[in-house]
């Protein structure tokens, strides 16, 4: 079993500072909602986003739906041998039922995370697909100390996918962190729960292909290929 | 050098025999386009499209976004080593400039193909990003004989990725086939210019995953990884 976070994700509600900026005035009465029901997001809001603190990192749903598709339609996902999290940038960890049939179309993903705010899970009844939760990262990893925390930077330890690979696959419970913000640097509490940052490439590269190429190698590795 | 192309990718106008159905009146009301200047998309038009024949491999220009964002952010593409192409339904081929900034952005995307085929090429002036041509695949790939060309799907023969990998990376002009549409088989214009068939896993897998291994484990072959 390997166990994916996605971090630090550029997925938040439009934050109350912009709420009466035109262009997010304009989009919220568009999409027949209220402002503070609705992902921020730069396609819409970039020229709000100005006024936004570190707003370079955020406002990209978009890097964590590519990144969530790629990684449930793994064979190892599939198999159910993969565990997804998403923390999101106001802090709450997305628990990711490995059966959900995420949407493709951006549109309805959007949809869905923003029901997810409202309802703190998705769907309403039955299992949860989808479940919002506000905890740390340490209960989520730390509290057993049974975790193998490897965070993928440009500025880690540079190893081939590989080396790092035939590593984690012996450990009871590896993590492999994945920042789903599209520039910039993991905060401080990514990096405290890191045994390990690691580097796969010399340049930057984005989420998505991150993640597929690191789920890849791990079938690899655990089926023999 | 590797050449990739999307075949049979699930884009094209809504075609004229459902303008007049009310989902895609309405659809392109509210774009304040004419019906045959938007792309068919499933998300929008799924009522309409159960009066289309073939229409399970119809409507998913997402395919190929996600497929052409995978392709174009791969080490081996930035580096100039990947040549794109992308085969439309409706019997286009898009010539795809490896230095493409492709929009993440879903909608800008379709709007980005709509542009394309108003023009037949995008930017209107200047260097071309994308480039929309009339021509068959026989020309692309085979007027002078020296390509290989693999197209891979899940009934051909099956064989491990690094296998065929090692095959591809001693031919002069490789050229990789991926489908980029939902659901059914290949045309018999794709198995006529394929001179094998491969299939890398007993499933179907989404069109950006395999695009993503293929990539991947070409660079390793390439840069001895």
């Amino acid at each position: 079993m390997l166990t994916l976070l996605l971090a630090e994700a550029a997925i938040e509600l439009i934050p109350k500072k912009i709420w009466r900026h035109p262009s997010v005035l304009k989009h919220a009465k568009r999409r027949g909602k209220k402002a503070g029901a609705i992902l921020l997001d730069r396609s819409y809001h970039h020229s709000a986003m100005k006024d936004l603190k570190n707003a370079y990192k955020r406002g990209r749903p978009d890097i964590t739906h590519l990144s969530l598709l790629i990684a449930l339609g793994t064979p190892l996902n599939k198999n159910g041998l993969l565990k997804t999290y998403i923390q999101t940038r106001d802090e709450y960890i997305i628990h990711v039922n490995h059966k959900i049939r995420l949407p493709k179309n951006y549109i309805q993903f959007t949809g869905l995370i923003e029901q997810l705010y409202e309802l703190g899970r998705v769907p309403k009844q039955g299992t949860p697909l989808l479940e919002l939760k506000k905890h740390s990262l340490q209960d989520l990893f730390r509290i057993k100390d049974e975790s193998y925390v490897v965070t993928l930077m440009k500025d880690g330890e540079p190893k081939t996918l590989d080396t790092l690979i035939n590593t984690l696959i012996k450990k009871k419970n590896p993590v492999v962190v994945i920042g789903a913000f599209p520039h910039g640097r993991f905060s401080k509490d990514i990096i405290d729960i890191s045994d390990e940052s690691v580097s796969i490439y010399s340049e930057t590269l984005e989420a998505w292909t991150v993640t597929s190429r690191v789920i890849y190698e791990y079938e690899k590795a655990l089926f023999n290929l």
